[in-house]
């Protein structure tokens, strides 16, 4: 890594990249201009240089990137290459779509447990993750020591659930609970929230206004 | 509206401001500094200036925003204030979280109908949501004429609706199927991704690389 701090918007657009690179991967491409990239993706082909640039020497003046190594590279950047293991708090019917649908091996995790109040629902499986009761958290979460915690639950415990989790030493929340969360020591976790209501929010605009150039 | 072109990235901060704005007001603050308001939103002041200079005039030098003019500002500049139709595809776990737990009213939508092929759902009611045979999808299109349709279908067959959708005159989608549309006619429509695997790689680089500055 070239440089220390990585803007939030590259950040942004690194899974994207990757997503491109993947995508061109499988369709037995072998190299692709800036340009054509930059074109692909709405993005200026200065603008992927220089996202890019952040991250070493990848292109080649004449050639453009060469796809397999361009894509090894952001898988590695990514973390792709780890099994990192990730918790979900509560199954519900958000908790279910994800521990069902969601490719967590394809993004560098094993989803290892659920956890849930439901009576019915503990001691189960979902699609092969066991199932415990909320009340043993700290319990499973000390044996299993999860990078990522998941946070399916309720609104209404959805910070309390995320102070257990950190206070147990998980260093990254992806939030689905659609509040921001209160955490006693903020500075002890990586929250990642998945607002709806900001992404339904952007498409209301973008249909009045008319802007649907992506950045 | 003063410019023609707002950036996506303005786009994308418009539904931070209002929730902030939103939260302030709950908590009966009458006034804030543009400082103050970066601070809490990991922004910069002259940032927040500038986006909001997008769209008129409204803080003023000593006195900063008045918090409850400008929430209703961003309300209507978010088109808050209409009631949007919202139909939903595909009524499984993912589509059931949507119709029960988000908050369509509070984001200027009413969802008046879900779609899915199972045989065991139609007819039924999800949290007052009628649920109908995808196969009558379009004779229901044609009367709901909805400003948004909600992709939660398997991915197999998610551009397929789409495309259904799009014939239909269904001006935008929100997809949450988790793959890019393949639309025939992409100019008529805009299409807003929830793409869950962007966001866990996110979280999963700054947890690697120690980012966690917000843009």
């Amino acid at each position: 890594m070239k440089k220390e701090k990585i803007s939030n918007a590259v950040i942004r657009r690194l899974p994207r990249y990757y997503r491109h690179l993947d995508d061109l991967c499988s369709h037995g491409e072998v190299r692709i201009s800036s340009n054509t990239l930059a074109k692909s993706m709405g993005l200026t082909a200065s603008q992927i240089r220089q996202d890019l640039s952040c991250f070493g020497e990848f292109g080649q003046q004449g050639y453009g990137y060469d796809v397999k190594t361009l894509r090894a590279a952001l898988a590695e950047i990514l973390g792709l290459n780890h099994t990192y293991r990730a918790v979900i708090i509560g199954a519900g019917n958000l908790g279910r779509a994800l521990i069902k649908n969601f490719y967590f091996s394809l993004n560098g995790f094993m989803l290892v447990a659920a956890f849930d109040v439901n009576e019915s629902l503990v001691g189960s499986e979902i699609a092969g993750v066991p199932v415990y009761h909320t009340d043993r958290l700290e319990e499973e979460l000390a044996i299993i020591k999860p990078f990522v915690g998941i946070l399916t639950t309720p609104r209404s415990c959805a910070s309390d659930v995320a102070n257990r989790l950190v206070a147990m030493g998980v260093p990254g929340l992806w939030n689905f609970t659609n509040i921001e969360l209160k955490l006693k020591n903020p500075e002890k976790a990586v929250v990642e929230n998945v607002h709806f209501a900001d992404s339904l929010l952007a498409l209301s605009f973008m249909l009045n206004h008319g802007s649907k150039d992506e950045v």
